[in-house]
């Protein structure tokens, strides 16, 4: 393709938003910094190869299929590992290697929680991860209901002393998973501020957006300071329930087993591969997903889905013929759910090592729908093409913010460890959330048809991210 | 209101379908056969006042949060029992009774099924109801998968012999439920069909129409003939699972551990409440739900919204202040899910009475969108008046069988074994199969809306039946 085939290709897609979020102090400049017309054509190429690709659902299939839910240190886990390296190698990948990560791990027992007097009913439930077990026995003891975190934080009384605290937090559904942050507070700190209280335990609403019968698992943690409680979360129709009697001026007793262990030694992986890069081999363009799973659901859509992305990417470019200049490198990280071992794992390795910039896709399989940079001011004229390429693909840049992008959580630790370059490929997701940290996380939630998208958005922004003719950093480190 | 008036109110609603429908052979005749004016002002009274009536959603509210799963003969429906009495009381209904029903109970047990080599995974599944338990240590085999029920039946080789067998029935959604038939077989028969065949045990794809991962529980039965073997459900994932290794060519073995009693004596109860006729007092006319419920969800939509509904329209005709010609009688039965006691006993009770009709409330909380009767020809006129209050209501009649209705499956069985006219009002189902016998089947699942039209049909239906001027049978029992 010529080039003014080429432009012209880019231009129609060219979203209006794009000259105000990547203003260019210094034009000059810009023209200086551009990619050849063969990385660019290379890139319009990959978008294309990937709308037909089925290699992301065949490998979220097959590790869903093969392994299921893979928990760091777990036989699964190193099933999973194996598997990785399978496919991998079946890519045709570079430098293939699973890199030993040693871990302590929490791992789940039996659990049960059910309310007694004044109306005996089972409830559904998990414990929460990192939660220590009740005492042999179990407790017993009266509910203290609580409307949200901020409530017991706030709360200066003795209710909470010697009974179960109950949070009941809710969750709003929003595409970019903005009702999250919010309410994950009572998950991770609701035992601390119950056991600050004097509190015997603490249950939550699952943190999710569904209506099912089925509990959301996720990390939480404690606070030395005060004594470790036992924490659970009931599924959503369990807290309709406590919020009903709580209503009616009914405070239930509650009885609560639950077995845990804690701080098992284990071992899982993170699993590398790459494509080589000819001129520019020692600076890394990485991409990654995490290939661990929490232990209830099959991992589909956290985070079978962005291993797939994150492969079929990778692969992509491999088979494409055309070498990149960075080496592409496909992390797949090992226990991001409850610990992110991995990446600190990764960071000790290679935190001297340049990295062009890296990315991550954890939020499922729902569609790509905005592309954000983290990048040196003066590398914003070559994220601008790849925000044209990715236009027809329904990527759009926001006004505000562009360059403030959040790569997933490992991807984002070592953007915040080394100040490394980052980006963010934000995908729908609306209906994430029902199924997060759940029995439900299975292969069934994710539709076959988004993912060509997905791989196509990474793929173009990791080629051009491997090709551009300058570093996108450094950046000074964040917190 | 005046005659003219009312029958103009009426007449605006009628549906094009009645005519047809309702074909009378004697117009002359038909002349003879109306409602007073005061009944059908009494019933268009009703139909208003139950459109803004809460006292519905108050009972299946109360029911599902101060008791909820209620297996018969549990503790549990100890505690509906008394409950349903004391509903009653407040609704101020006559002749409050609860007679008792002795039973033999199946009773669930802890169950697990994994899937062994070459994929080890977990499955989410529910023994079915009346399953045996599996030996001590439980049973380890190859599975044996079927496309359906047909496909076991059909084979003649020695596939399944010293298998597990796996029926893989997928079940299709449908307002009016009529995917249900068709794939509930495998559930009911698929051990006979596997014991026949030498298999080890059997499991199947959850009858039901959604995507979680819950397992649909029910009713199956066992064949003298052949040995008892243990039956269990998982859930649509877990099937897909099982469907995509057989794609592969690869049939995992699979272990199972199943406890559970069958046997167990116990008792249950028909609570019955009434509105005490006048001139025809010793005629009944019937509504129902059941009492009791599976034991995995809260008995919200199966069927704690036919109790509230059933309740509900008596307590509505009796605070209306005009007492019927004949006694209106609220049954809620017990067993109905697991053996059909509590209709059984009634049959044995009040098979010499005559009934006018008799009427379930037994397909969840979906509004009412179609009547139809099953009464003596020459009754007919009596029901097209009911079906001109209906039609504002979003009621239909359908152009065929409008006379050929099938109530709720204990009104059924009255109607098959004696020969009782009946009444249908059809519940949109569309997702009543996503909840259906699952832990699933909670309060949220109900939109309170949509009880009052419920209680609005079933009011104008059984006031205008109590009042009629003639008998709707006898009918020849069917069946």
């Amino acid at each position: 393709m010529k080039r003014r085939e080429l432009l012209a290709a880019l231009a129609v897609h060219a979203s209006a938003n794009l000259t105000a979020a990547f203003a260019l102090p210094r034009p000059s400049m810009a023209a200086d910094l551009a990619y050849t017309d063969g990385d660019l054509a290379q890139a319009l190429k990959l978008r294309e190869l990937a709308g037909t690709d089925r290699e992301a659902w065949k490998l979220v299939e097959a590790l869903t299929t093969e392994v299921g839910a893979r928990p760091a240190g777990s036989p699964a886990d190193a099933r999973a590992v194996a598997w990785a390296l399978a496919a991998m190698k079946r890519l045709k990948l570079d430098n293939i290697r699973a890199e030993p990560v040693p871990l302590k791990v929490w791992q789940r027992g039996p659990a049960q929680a059910r309310l007694l007097d004044p109306y005996p009913q089972p409830l559904v439930m998990a414990a929460l991860g990192n939660s220590v077990a009740t005492p042999a026995g179990g407790i017993e003891a009266e509910l203290a209901w609580y409307p949200s975190i901020e409530a017991l934080r706030n709360d200066t009384s003795d209710r909470a002393k010697g009974r179960i605290v109950f949070i009941d937090q809710k969750m709003e559904r929003a595409r970019d998973g903005s009702g999250y942050g919010p309410a994950v507070g009572a998950r991770t700190t609701g035992a601390i501020e119950g056991s600050k209280r004097g509190a015997l335990a603490v249950g939550i609403r699952s943190i999710g957006t569904d209506r099912d019968r089925i509990a959301h698992t996720g990390s939480m943690r404690y606070d030395l300071q005060v004594p470790r409680i036992p924490a659970f979360a009931v599924s959503a129709p369990d807290a309709d329930l406590i919020a009903r009697l709580h209503a009616r001026g009914v405070m239930p007793r509650l009885a609560l087993q639950l077995e845990a262990r804690s701080g098992v030694e284990a071992l899982t992986h993170n699993v590398i591969g790459e494509v080589k890069g000819t001129d520019l081999a020692d600076e890394i363009v990485l991409i990654s997903g995490h290939l661990d799973s929490w232990d209830l659901g099959q991992g589909a859509v956290d985070d079978g889905a962005g291993v797939a992305i994150a492969l079929a990417t990778a692969a992509l470019i491999q088979a494409a013929g055309k070498p990149p200049r960075r080496t592409v490198r496909v992390v797949l990280w090992g226990n991001e759910e409850n610990g992110f071992d991995g990446v600190r794992a990764y960071a000790e390795r290679y935190g001297s090592v340049r990295h062009q910039w890296v990315g991550e896709s954890d939020f499922g399989a729902g569609k790509v729908w905005q592309l954000r940079s983290r990048v040196r001011a003066d590398a914003l004229p070559l994220i601008a093409p790849m925000a044209r390429l990715l236009a027809p693909l329904g990527v759009e840049v926001p006004a505000q913010a562009a360059n403030e992008g959040t790569p997933g959580p490992d991807a984002g630790f070592l953007m915040r460890r080394f100040g490394w370059p980052a980006v963010e490929l934000s995908q729908d997701g609306t209906n994430y959330f029902d199924v997060h940290h759940t029995e439900n996380d299975t292969l069934d939630k994710i539709d076959p048809a988004t993912l060509p998208q997905n791989v196509a958005c990474w793929a173009v922004v990791t080629w051009l991210a491997a090709q551009a003719p300058i570093w996108f950093g450094p950046m000074a480190p964040a917190r």
